[in-house]
């Protein structure tokens, strides 16, 4: 299988199922395409349009077959090694699991626009603006707390479910913006995200971006050079 | 179970697991929450809070298990009937047939947009100036039909994959948009839509939202009354 991927200082969605295969062990050969411009002509799309139809990444190719977006990639690999705990086992903590990745597909858009990813980056003084002038960056987090702290209460943790899984890696890219942006949270938060910062495939994804090193303007609303 | 709504006129994500569950004979109680405004102590968010975590329909209850998001609320739905062809039996239609629900899920920001749904409105004038004006739209709209163009092609159709399924009861809304503003579309999306629009769930919906007749400033960008 290829996964298709931009950048992973910045791409956060291209983070989610890269630390899922990863953290699993699922072979996967990496096809990073750098996101060059937004034009339907960019060599970005070119490459991408050869595989997927979307123009978009991720997008995993399996023998040809191309399946795109997070939660597809994701319940396809579910589908695919039905031994590996990707979801809950329990009918009802998996339908939980589910809800809380779709919420995050479709949600939390002040948390993305003003806390875009950018794991190399140390940001706190822009958080602490954020958090004192962006009401919808507040109810965000408020929001992502609660239902952490609900799926820590009832599981026990270290992570959502118990053990990693599909909900951990899709809020990965999420942890790494609290971090980015030094977001206040509760300690049962602060653990979980310790938690996770520590899970092989995060690791792994973040040490990568870290020495990708590669300054990019538009994706960098905060920063001038990649010293601050 | 019960099925937490908002309006039928209006609420696009409310018409997905409606549609969904009436079309395969689902038994469910539906509960229309009347949406009142944005407010954090409006009654639309004392009643939707009092079953489930994120103030939003819809919410699907099952014995005072709440399961929310219309994607979380489908796959829940496929896990408990699996007679029932929800998804396509084929694991590779049903890879593809989850890529366009998601795809659906976090894109077409144009279309939701400039073309909110409005199931008892005729707007083709309003149509005809976003396509000239919104490049967004016509590219969402291109978008669109490609994807059921070329889903339509492997299947034979009727539907994206065959028969009637998850992903038409996602995309109904969107063909409810098509159809209210008059969108161009080519002649297979077109008997695409004809053959969406005569499903029972679908008509049952749309039905009732006629019936409603709940003209609500806050959702009419285009109309001052529902005379026009």
């Amino acid at each position: 299988m290829q996964l298709y991927i931009d950048n992973k200082n910045y791409s956060s969605w291209s983070m989610r199922p890269w630390v899922l295969m990863r953290h699993f062990g699922i072979p996967f050969e990496e096809v990073m395409v750098r996101f060059d411009s937004f034009e339907a002509d960019s060599a970005f799309k070119a490459t991408v349009n050869a595989v997927g139809p979307t123009g978009k990444v991720p997008l995993l190719v399996d023998e040809g077959f191309a399946v795109w977006d997070t939660l597809a990639i994701a319940e396809y690999l579910a589908e695919k090694f039905p031994t590996l705990p990707l979801w809950p086992v329990d009918q009802r903590q998996r339908a939980r699991a589910r809800s809380l990745c779709a919420e995050m597909h479709s949600g939390f858009g002040h948390l993305r626009n003003h806390c875009s990813q950018n794991l190399e980056a140390s940001l706190p003084e822009v958080g602490a603006r954020l958090i004192a002038e962006q009401p919808g960056v507040v109810s965000d987090l408020q929001r992502l707390q609660a239902m952490w702290t609900e799926a820590l209460d009832q599981s026990g943790g270290p992570f959502l479910f118990g053990s990693f899984g599909i909900t951990d890696a899709y809020f990965a890219p999420v942890v790494g913006r609290i971090r980015t942006y030094a977001l206040p949270v509760s300690d049962i938060v602060n653990e979980y995200i310790a938690n996770v910062w520590e899970t092989p495939g995060v690791e792994a994804f973040v040490g990568e971006a870290l020495a990708e090193k590669d300054f990019r303007e538009f994706e960098e609303p905060y920063r001038k050079s990649a010293a601050g």
